[in-house]
């Protein structure tokens, strides 16, 4: 355990250090517009099948009755555990109430986002069993990893989100471990966070928590939580998934609905056929969101990837899921809903080239297809087996970037640049020019991992490769971390509710 | 000396291999339109600048008084060494002849590529003085290394083109090494390659050369070499670059007029200035080769990095030199000429993560920029100081994801896949599907250095990085390369003509 509670004349340093790490740009506000790569008549088509598969397809809702209800109130065709949608249904429910963009508070509220065009979020890896590092290798992820992840979320300016699940913390009991999580995310950082989706019970303690720190009548009139909701594709949603939504909607709290498909599998093999299939999937969730509580914020969220053929193993940075990306992205824009897709996401065991090769191969198309939240966006390996404290740090690194590229081309005077230029000579460099003096320390992103120097310095300096950097660089910043500050009765008051909740759910046998 | 020369029975074996290499797409044709960052009045706006620049500053014609003469007898303002253009001359003289596209002939002609939209060229990295593989570390270039590239090159699917200068052969007399490279594209390689632009006398050289494998009426009714001319950024060009050009545009060869940028040292820092700037440099060029023989393939390239402003290293993968690349595909277009930029690079000193996503970070926009000409596709390292053999292979084999990326979203019967998606249930699994079966040898890119086993079996299987497996790709590709079949009259008289050449140049003291 190596928290560091408040106490005394710390709190000041702490302030002080919270206000050091304010992210200037608590999120992306995009200037250049989403690539496209389908025209309008290729999107209607795609929307025409979506359509289709929902009236005569329709989902399964597993082990979920209270949703079959849900659904048939709000007009649905249910028959047994199969519900079809009359034609146009779930889009019409959808557009009639969902927000386009909405604001998830941050207990810091500087950290607040906004999710919607034109913005764009990014949080990190969400899921993984194991973690990986340098010298310690492979191994099943602890609660104690997790809040080494927590804390280097919370300092990376990069991520504008403290994620959810950014590893499994084994160690602890199934139905426990996600308090522990919570608490995590709302004490160790604080910045923007995602809930519990494991069961509908588990999703409302997430709210419940949530209340100690935003207050009960804020947590009603804001969203403050935003949870992952996955569907089990093909077309089929679950009581896990679907309650817990239920739970968040009820609240006025976000939820992701998303398609998980590894195409060839869970799905045709071919992109259009994919993008058909997650679009259905992701309507039924966003409007079942919407029947339950009309304006509730949902997100279109979609994952997709190819996989060998040879061996059914997913495989990433590959083209056709960028080329799925980009569709999904445009039909998230034409529903008018929030979009979650894209990462650095590899196959790779390690932080090798393999792995930064797939990551940005993912990573680039996401920036410009205009995602607006961004899951997996650093510490994603092994197909998403692993979190990597070396891949996390060099991932926030390149995720860095973004806010130079979608910032666009500055064709202000001073971006142009014309009297400079008639003012120089051929051969006159500008180095020392007044134009480069007034802009250099803007004018170009700059890696804080990268090595640019020169063969003999970088060998100098021990000929080291970018894991050996990266793992210097967490190893760093976690010794240099210190919490924000929070209000030692709210941080009480969550330590009591866990406890709480965890003597019932031991005596609960679970 | 590795070269096998044919002999007897092992003809028909070499044209069997050949066979089995030669590439089913020998350049890409895209579908995808390119992605755009700033509108019409964006890229007029730049236009209207370059063209004050050519007016008002000119460009400066270093050593080369016969240069002058052809820009004086165009029209152009020539006032000692400086030359002005009247409003929109360059333009104007481009747009009348330069072909806004082009085929360059191989020596096999199944390899021959179309420069030019809607396609794209990928050739290998250019002009390093140092090698780097695993085991050897970083040490200057041989000829034997050039010539490995060659090899390497011609068996990589994902290159088009067998470039250039592979590297720098700095144990062959500077005066000399140029006929050993001809010498090396022309023998071991049968794919379409560049020629010599140090000196106008190497120029003539290399196009003597390729009289010899083409025939002399052939090569002056058909392009058959490329060579990469620079300007000396900011708007200077010189004898060697501008001579080479005058040599090659004679002979209806092409040349790719290239500004090399380092913003802030060549040119402002800003984007629009450095597209601003290499617009008017590259026209000025362009515009060179057209007044020697009007309709003289040219295109337009653009080399632009981004500078560490703390140490003045360049540095890449960065956004800033993504978005030049854009907009100067966008400017190419529309002055109707084919464009060049572009490429697998990084500052990286060896082929980790920083290189990868370096190199992605740039290959990912030079794919959807529209590129037509992709020179340092794959093995440049340390910003070009550095041709790596790992790198090589690892970047051709991510060059080969490109032709699925920009075919597009395949948008018929098959690919919409409507029937196969109404016809499964919820929850059934597609891998059995006839749809599956039927498209999953195509359905998607499959990297051939990708690792994506389980752990288990990555482990058992030696728990290589990505590095081990390239190193172990490129020395098997090497083992088993044998040249394409070349007539061995054909093949004894380039041995003379280099002989020839080579007593020339020594007797002349060089």
């Amino acid at each position: 355990m190596t928290d560091r509670r408040r106490s005394g004349g710390r709190a000041a340093r702490q302030a002080a250090r919270a206000a050091s790490y304010a992210v200037s740009q608590p999120f992306l506000t995009r200037s250049l517009r989403p690539y496209q790569v389908l025209n309008e008549e290729g999107l209607a088509t795609i929307e025409d099948h979506a359509d289709r598969l929902l009236t005569t397809v329709g989902v399964e809702v597993v082990d979920y009755p209270e949703g079959l209800s849900v659904f048939a109130a709000a007009g649905a065709e249910v028959d047994g555990t199969r519900v079809r949608f009359p034609q146009g249904m779930c889009r019409q429910i959808i557009q009639a109430s969902a927000p386009s963009s909405f604001t998830q508070v941050a207990r810091n509220e500087a950290r607040s986002v906004v999710i919607g065009d034109p913005h764009t979020v990014f949080a990190p890896a969400y899921g993984s069993p194991f973690v990986r590092d340098l010298e310690g290798g492979r191994r099943y992820a602890t609660i104690e990893d997790f809040r080494n992840f927590a804390r280097l979320t919370y300092l990376a300016p990069g991520l504008h989100h403290a994620g959810g699940t950014l590893c499994e913390p084994v160690d602890l009991p199934v139905d426990q471990r996600h308090l522990d999580m919570i608490q995590a995310h709302l004490t160790l950082s604080d910045k923007p966070f995602m809930g519990s989706v494991t069961a509908p019970e588990r999703a409302r303690d997430t709210v419940e928590m949530a209340r100690i720190v935003f207050g009960d009548d804020f947590v009603d009139q804001n969203t403050v939580i935003i949870s992952l909701c996955n569907a089990n594709s093909p077309l089929s949603w679950d009581r896990a998934m679907l309650g817990s939504a239920k739970v968040y909607a009820e609240s006025n709290q976000a939820t992701i609905l998303t398609p998980f498909i590894l195409a060839g599998a869970m799905a045709p093999v071919t992109v259009a056929a994919v993008a058909t299939q997650t679009l259905a999937e992701a309507m039924a969730g966003m409007a079942f969101a919407q029947m339950v509580r009309p304006g509730a914020p949902v997100v279109f969220g979609s994952f997709a990837s190819s996989m060998s053929m040879q061996t059914g193993a997913p495989t990433f940075g590959t083209p056709e899921p960028a080329l799925m990306l980009f569709v999904m992205a445009a039909l998230a824009r034409r529903l008018g809903v929030p979009f979650r897709s894209g990462g650095n996401l590899t196959a790779s065991k390690v932080p090798d080239a393999q792995a930064a090769y797939e990551s940005a191969a993912t990573f680039q198309p996401t920036m410009l297809a205009g995602v607006n939240f961004v899951l997996h966006a650093a510490g994603w390996l092994e197909g998403g087996l692993v979190m990597g404290y070396e891949k996390f740090v060099l991932d926030a690194d390149q995720a860095s970037m973004a806010s130079s590229l979608v910032a666009g081309v500055d064709m202000s005077e001073n971006g142009l640049a014309l009297d400079t230029l008639l003012g120089h000579q051929p051969g006159e460099h500008f180095l020392g020019s007044e134009h480069t003096l007034a802009n250099f320390e803007t004018a170009f992103w700059t890696s804080a991992l990268a090595d640019n120097t020169s063969f003999e310095q970088w060998q100098e300096s021990g000929s080291q490769d970018s894991v050996a950097r990266a793992n210097e660089r967490w190893k760093g910043l976690l010794a240099e971390y210190e919490p924000p500050p929070i209000d030692e009765g709210v941080s009480q008051h969550i330590d009591e509710f866990v406890a709480r909740r965890k003597r019932e759910l031991s005596g609960s046998g679970g």
